[in-house]
């Protein structure tokens, strides 16, 4: 087989391929995460590269237009490497966080609990109690008494005996490489050393022996695994403290946008495998880069929490996911027991555990569980709703006598996914928007306060809010054809808004909104709002018994409520009611690692959330298509809503 | 480095080696076995080797005779390579029990309980039950219930109901790797499945799930590992059967012939590992020759068993041995929790777990907990007496109430180790021997009844018997100078007797006993008889009260009982009350293989057991001093033996 060597710019980067390998494949082996939302099936048209020199062969596609083509557009995926090649990358082709700055980062974050006091501070609003400081991992100091011919137990012996004293548990596990050089620890430290011992249920293990007094070194890793960000934090265990934030793509975004095409895609070749690596490596990075930038030594790093839904979760332990979308959707595993997390992969200390936050059901992870226990929705005398929006919409309705919840397939679009002019919520992507009344002139902000280069979920129903407002769009999502306007027009495929043009944009092209997008979108916010009304009807309770309603996902973060009640997204209720928790799912991993009842008290949430299969349920549909309107067929839902 | 190749007749191996390499290294190497006590000083004078062509470079040494270096031969462990060397290794140097057929391997354990059966037959007579039927791991057929809307609990949380259901507790460890195509598992099995399940206090474990009905498929391996000499059984842990039994020498003999010697070894570049590799790779080709004299799928072996000395314990577990042998003797651990039987290299199924009995204490390890255990000596109304003669003298004495334990360090001199005619219990070795009374010519009989080689601790101990008997030994361990016979001559060395004549053996040269060998016996015996002594003297309890005395060891299996008296080994009491059980050790790892109850009793009898030190005990050197004598200085203490 003959080899080429495809060069990617601007990176510089050198890869050898063989004849006939895509550009997406090639662009994996350098470590270059290209947009693929429909996991290289040449459809969503994200992965466009242009070829500066060299020969590649690719079928037409209705993605890449003439004009394009000429100036050596390819998609990736299709584009088959024949010689020697230089390829370049466009912006808005590119999975990369990374070129977010720290300030725009953390105020992407912003809504996400950063500090432990910031449960604190939520949870007495509840009118509840916190729960314990007692980590997954508990690291002491023990000065051993040595031993004489009166007292001559072994070494292990002796320091089970002292444990057994401090924590009133016998060890029953140790890693055979903390037990190997043990002899010549103890007699080197003077019998003074640290340990790191894991409890959970009777299983006490020790993970680390160290020498000397190391107490102050105990930290673990919180992760939300979501299908388009991973979400981590570095905690210092012992002081309850967050030492760092960080947020990144999910890699898998390669092979696909969400989770069925995901699983999909698992049944390549090798395809769980990739799956596995692309969420693992991402993990690894994160670690390293903690590490250095606070000057902690990764052994000292005993245990990694995760929450995530039960696809990112299955594959993140290369657990294959087939029956998760199979009747009658049952995974292999809501709760899995702990894992070395170097099984996954993942390069902590080499003893150190993986914990996954249980699941509830069918495609309703740890994710939940964690939000739910976050927000104190299980130990709050009063209803509460917790609303998470990533590419799926979960919900989960209840108090801390019952809770009940479900899965409404949202689908991508609020993630920009599946869309004209999509973009997640990276740079350039457009947040907010003003449409002034009679010009029909756009204002927008973009993240980053760059040109814009596409639009972010929040940004959308900002847009549609807008829309509406001034008649440009109608209640049943079509563009108002008698409108004369420039903005407004019969594009390529189908009528279109301008929201930005190609002059004022960071790409080539204008940027619209369709009749098609907007149709996207109102089955997107129809699926989640009539998750919500068949949840609180099925329970017999009224909207207007819930007291509080959280908002959770990386997308509510810059969520404008108003807009979003306007579209029908969520229901008309007094908006005091609504509060912003941002990464409810990343603060509940966090949880659990810092508390071992709070660990217990997911695993206990999530047997007791009783399931809602939306799929199977007849009155499911009736809601769904009453709600394909704005903001909804039956405008008595939403009295304080007035459009103009 | 210049590399040289050497060849090994008559095995035909070529290995190649960088120069300055000594041969006895080239010959492991090349996985040939040499005997080797010293551990490659120089000093045993065992592995000599014939150089047939090339160069090598060596020291004199007085263990090469000049005659002897005519004939181009070598000690192996200090002649270094310097060109392409053809080497030929004698019979006598070799480290191989290969060579014994089956029958003579058979006769060597015919003491060893080789069905469960005998076990129950052994118990009885000692007036005590048996332990209860429950493999260390259990393998069982589940039928799940296939899932349904109105059953859709997670795959894993089905097979842990399933399981919980049938045991009685949940399992909370299930290795990844079992779980990862659990989901297809259960679906192209039509949910039927076998599972094994280990369960250790409050631990269940799932080991491994199989598709249908895999009952019958239950093994374990149950091993002695002692200094010399490697036991192992591969036992069905349904039917209790014991389905083969193998033995073989211990390759770590060619690094020192006695724990001390390998503890030093330790301390050498990689010594610590090649000990460890030493040992598992016996195990391995072990598992692997029952795998396929018996069918069987090693991945159908879940669980191994483990007793041997502390020393033994802690190499085959890589665990640094060095304080064992400093004061105050401390091992790393007496017991140890299970591990992976893959972490200490032992290739059976990838989740199968490594068991090892607990030790008691210092060089005391868990062959003798598991003797004790065999043997019943810790249920026991009765005072029993346990002698486990191996590379050490162990001693347990005790009964239900209390057991007491002490390791006398006989040497390696009835191991055939040190000897001027030593032999291990091979092929060749002389394990009988009868003098005639005028002539003083000698009957032997040899193991394989091949010509002698050499002379083995049972072999030893009639010789001494009949030397004394016949008046050619006076009772401190002198030959008789006033002998005139062609047996009795000054040797090269020493005075000594000539027990077969070059031209009758399998060697170049007679092979003799000298007055230095005898010292070494008679001081080996008074270490053990000694040790004895001071054990039942400590415990305020009178010889006589002792009911019943197990003689343990692979040494054992051929001792004449009457010889060993007669010489002083062990007490003069009433025959009868001698049991030979041959390999206690072995049954006892079986026995604790095939009944958790027997595991946990194990650990138990192992705390409970008191550690005496002889070494820091004031009374023990008066013991040894008085025992220097054959039978003993105190000829009261004999009354039976009466020499002619």
């Amino acid at each position: 087989m003959n080899k080429h060597t495809v060069t990617f710019y601007p990176d510089n980067k050198k890869v050898e391929v063989e004849s006939a390998t895509t550009i997406l494949s090639a662009a994996i082996s350098a470590h270059i995460h290209l947009n693929s939302a429909c996991g290289g099936d040449g459809v969503c048209g994200r992965c466009k590269v242009i070829v500066k020199s060299g020969t590649v062969h690719s079928e037409p596609s209705g993605k890449v237009t003439s004009e394009e083509r000429k100036r050596g557009v390819y998609l990736a995926c299709q584009a088959l490497v024949e010689s020697d090649i230089e390829v370049e990358i466009p912006l808005e082709s590119r999975l990369d966080m990374g070129s977010l700055s720290k300030e725009e980062l953390e105020s992407r974050l912003r809504n996400v609990y950063t500090k432990a006091e910031d449960i604190s501070e939520a949870k007495p609003s509840l009118g509840e109690g916190l729960f314990t400081h007692a980590p997954l991992v508990v690291k002491f100091c023990l000065e051993l008494p040595k031993p004489n011919f009166d007292d001559k137990i072994s070494d292990l012996e002796r320091v089970y005996r002292a444990i057994e004293e401090k924590i009133g548990e016998r060890p029953i596990q140790t890693g055979l490489s903390n037990i190997r050089h043990l002899g010549e620890l103890l007699r080197a430290s003077d019998w003074k050393i640290t340990v790191a011992v894991s409890q959970r249920g009777p299983v006490a293990e020790i993970l680390s022996i160290q020498p000397g007094d190391a107490c102050g070194r105990n930290y673990g890793l919180a992760f939300d695994i979501g299908t388009t960000t991973i979400s981590g934090q570095l905690v210092d265990l012992d002081k309850k403290e967050i030492l760092g934030t960080k947020a990144a793509y999910n890699r898998q975004a390669s092979f696909g946008s969400d989770v069925i095409s995901r699983i999909i895609y698992s049944k390549a070749q090798d395809g769980l495998e990739k799956l596995q690596n692309a969420v693992v490596d991402v993990i690894n990075e994160m670690a390293e880069e903690f590490s250095e930038e606070h000057g902690i030594d990764l052994n000292d790093v005993t245990v990694v929490n995760v929450a995530g839904n039960t696809t990112m979760i299955h594959l993140l332990l290369r657990v294959d996911p087939t029956y998760i979308r199979q009747e009658p959707y049952v995974p292999t595993a809501n709760y899995f027991p702990h894992f070395k997390a170097a099984e996954a992969g993942i390069k902590i200390n080499p003893h150190g555990l993986l914990f996954c936050v249980s699941g509830v059901a069918s495609y309703v992870g740890g994710d939940i569980t964690a939000g739910v226990v976050a927000c104190g929705v299980h130990e709050s005398k009063e209803l509460s709703l917790l609303i998470d929006i990533g590419t799926n919409g979960e919900i989960a309705l209840g108090s801390r006598e019952w809770i009940i919840s479900c899965a409404a397939s949202a689908g991508p679009a609020f993630e920009g996914s599946g869309m004209s002019c999509g973009l997640r919520a990276t740079r350039g992507a457009i947040q907010e928007v003003r449409i002034e009344p009679k010009s029909l002139e756009v204002k927008y902000a973009t993240l980053g306060d760059d040109k814009p280069r596409g639009i972010c979920g929040s940004g959308y129903i900002d847009l549609v809010c807008e829309l509406l407002k001034h008649g440009i769009m109608d209640k049943s999502g079509k563009l108002n054809r008698d409108i004369k306007n420039r903005r407004l027009r019969e594009g390529k495929a189908d009528y279109e808004f301008v929201v930005a043009f190609e002059e004022e944009s960071g790409i080539d092209g204008d940027i619209v909104v369709t009749d098609s997008d907007l149709d996207n979108l109102k089955r997107a916010k129809a699926a989640v709002y009539s998750g919500i009304a068949i949840l609180v009807r099925h329970m017999g309770t009224g909207l207007d018994q819930i007291k509080r309603i959280f908002i959770a996902g990386g997308f509510g973060t810059s969520l404008d409520i108003e807009s979003a009640v306007s579209i029908g997204l969520i229901p008309d209720l007094p908006r005091e009611k609504y509060i912003f928790v941002g990464n409810s799912s990343l603060a509940g991993s966090r949880q659990a690692l810092l508390s071992c009842q709070a660990s217990a008290i997911c695993d206990k949430v999530a047997a007791d959330i009783t399931y809602f299969e939306l799929s199977t349920d007849p009155e499911y549909m009736d809601e769904y298509m009453a709600a394909l309107f704005f903001p909804h067929t039956d405008a008595k839902r939403f009295p304080s809503v007035k459009y103009v």
